[in-house]
């Protein structure tokens, strides 16, 4: 049982447990990669199944998870995070269903061609490999994660916060038994065993074992790991979005999209940070206006204040912010190359809007723009993999690298190439 | 005068030099990335104009770094490599010619989708960025590299050998010419102006400034990149190639794909290095022969020792052993899972191929072996960019992330996701 051995691991070293622990995952990924989709949907479905029947295990678990986080001070934000009701386990079963009715990209292929030396040549998407999550405290994300990767053929390794540990280790018994009913090997999504945090590092130097690191949370857990990581990382430090209101914008269509990127949700990554307006946008007063009316403190600069008395200062520092916060700064730009200039300057590389009705305009904001999302007459709250049909997503990603933007089952494959011939040697 | 400027830095701190060098290569690369493909085909076909003008200057400078490499005691391959003739100066000209005509993947559309949201979804192709290229005596690198980096939209710093400064230098020059021809930035393609060896370790660490290294030569240069960069490395470290012959082999086959696949050309990174012959395939002994016979050094296990007194005994570090040389060594397997067992144990994931009429079998080997090119009934020596059909390659990556296999203009690319609505929010 390589999976109660896990739990239970023996090993104390950190970076004995993560070899070990890698050498499994690279055996077992060996096997995922050639598993058919439905076996690996099964798996899934079983394992929502298991995680359905063991309501009340996980709801204990989470219950004692929550009290030594409360005992510990855990702010009320993080507990929210950590905390399961019946809802959210349910909720979490059906994100497992719905990863497992995902296209399968493993197999697909690419592309074809036949060059002038006869070879048949195709390019055909295969697994990643081994993939390393690091995470706080949501526990959703050991079944979100792990059953993405696994459904792209990956093996996974799971890294969660110490406070969710309990909850994390009762989610994961039911991955496990959706696995073993399906045939697969255990060690196809691990959990690190040990809340010590020299397994994150042992984890981040894994080169050779773990193919890709996603970390999934705080700004602080992403510098860390790009900082120390000698394992290539999916993920996006910032998101600071910026809406661009040019002189063509339709003035309603403005205000509602700057009202929406910004207040929808404050707190996650597509939310816009800088609203840019165009000197030659008709009529900036009212965009103001709703955004403090729907509760945002806006921070702008002199022109900015000169519209709206309720309009504080903002500081040079005001524009490399991601508030993740009803706080907004504003500027008045002189035009469009002052708004891409604005943004190759402050901006993240995440998701950056225009909004008008210029066509050619949009055109040329859209190519010059150099971000993972760049978009027209639409709310930046939209830069998410299920609004963008990926079904899912294991993280948005800024770097240029591999895969950018939301990534889902695709972005978690490689590919190899394939030459037939019949006899052919190279002259 | 960007260039005049690099060529002659006032700036003698290598960190210093590179964060100027990567800074400007940044700003050119934001014009290349809206440069159309006429013109960057335009600089290259003034740069290839430039070189045949320059002839005589290049083989002038050449003949100077040539004296000063025999002096150092450069050895005989080495000085190969550095050494141009009219002919080899044609050969540069007429490959920059070659990529100016090759498929600008730039703004080539990858899907389109349209999700429930109803936001108009397209992930279009743009450049990488900044590609940094760390290279040693060949000075056609400098344009090889330089021109493939620019025809997708890509800044290219190059770092080539400190042997072939003066080479590189007029090289260089005429790149520029080219680029100012076409009206392009000469920041575009930037030689490093000094040999200080610091200088390739602040390229190495200019995450941010560069944003892919593409390490060009043996072995010792592309470990010590893989292993101090800070910024993505695209590379292979060992070209470790296998073939298997199956049973099933057609032996008149086995026999021709076997020495060509070593013999053919002993020193390239896709030279068969290890034979494994089914202990079924039908008569291994003539292949054997044929590769002692065409001048080759067999080592062997026990059984092949058997099969002719000529074979040398095998050490435990001949599989592991990329020989580039007229050397190969070669087991008798027991049937497809040991030989894709051994392929997984000893391979460098680079090309490795299998001899059968059997096509289950064929498709079983490409499916199992997990390697950046998988052959059926090919030699492995077609493992190129140019054989592959892309017209020139960067260089042959073996990592998983990102490009895999040989590496072109398509490799030099990532995408953004470009999204359209029509005043879309979200609710």
């Amino acid at each position: 049982m390589g999976g109660a051995m896990n739990q239970h691991s023996p090993i104390q070293d950190p970076e004995a447990l993560i070899d070990d622990m890698g050498r499994r995952a690279r055996k077992a990924a060996a096997t995922l990669a050639q598993t058919p989709t439905a076996t690996k949907a099964a798996a899934l479905e079983a394992a929502a199944r298991a995680l359905r029947a063991a309501e009340q295990a996980v709801l204990a678990a989470n219950v004692g998870d929550v009290e030594r986080a409360t005992q510990n001070g855990l702010s009320a934000a993080m507990l929210d995070r950590l905390k399961l009701d019946p809802t959210r386990i349910e909720g979490v079963a059906s994100a497992l269903e719905a990863v497992a009715r995902l296209d399968d990209p493993v197999g697909q292929l690419i592309d074809e061609s036949t060059p002038p030396n006869g070879l048949k040549l195709s390019r055909v998407r295969v697994p990643l490999g081994v993939v390393g999550i690091i995470y706080e405290s949501r526990p959703n994300v050991t079944a979100d994660a792990g059953a993405l990767c696994m459904m792209a053929g990956n093996a996974a390794i799971l890294r969660g916060g110490s406070e969710a540990i309990e909850t994390n280790r009762a989610i994961h018994e039911c991955l496990m038994a959706g696995l073993g009913e399906a045939g697969l090997p255990e060690d196809a999504i691990q959990l690190v065993p040990t809340t010590d945090r020299a397994a994150v590092g042992a984890m981040l130097r894994a080169s050779g074992l773990i193919d890709i690191i996603v970390p999934r949370g705080g700004k602080g857990l992403v510098a860390r790991v790009q900082e120390e990581a000698r394992v290539p990382v999916l993920a996006h430090l910032d998101g600071i979005c910026h809406v661009y209101l040019h002189p063509a914008a339709d003035p309603e269509m403005a205000e509602a999209i700057a009202v929406n990127a910004k207040m929808r949700r404050t707190g996650i990554c597509g939310a816009m940070e800088t609203l840019l307006i165009d000197k030659g946008f008709a009529d900036p007063a009212p965009v103001i206006g709703a955004l403090i009316e729907a509760g945002c403190e806006v921070r702008g600069d002199a022109a900015v204040q000169a519209l709206d008395g309720r309009v504080a200062a903002a500081s040079d520092e005001d524009w490399d912010t991601e508030y993740l916060e009803p706080i907004l700064s504003v500027a008045i730009v002189e035009d469009m190359d002052a708004a891409t200039g604005h943004i190759a300057a402050h901006g993240s590389g995440h998701t950056d809007a225009i909004v008008t009705e210029d066509a050619d305009a949009a055109a040329q904001f859209l190519n010059r723009v150099d971000s993972a999302i760049v978009m027209h007459n639409a709310s930046t709250q939209f830069a998410d993999g299920g609004e963008f049909g990926l079904g899912a997503e294991i993280g948005i990603a800024t770097g240029r690298l591999h895969a950018r933007g939301p990534v889902a089952l695709e972005g978690l494959t490689t590919y190899k190439w394939i030459a037939r011939g019949d006899g052919a040697i190279r002259p």
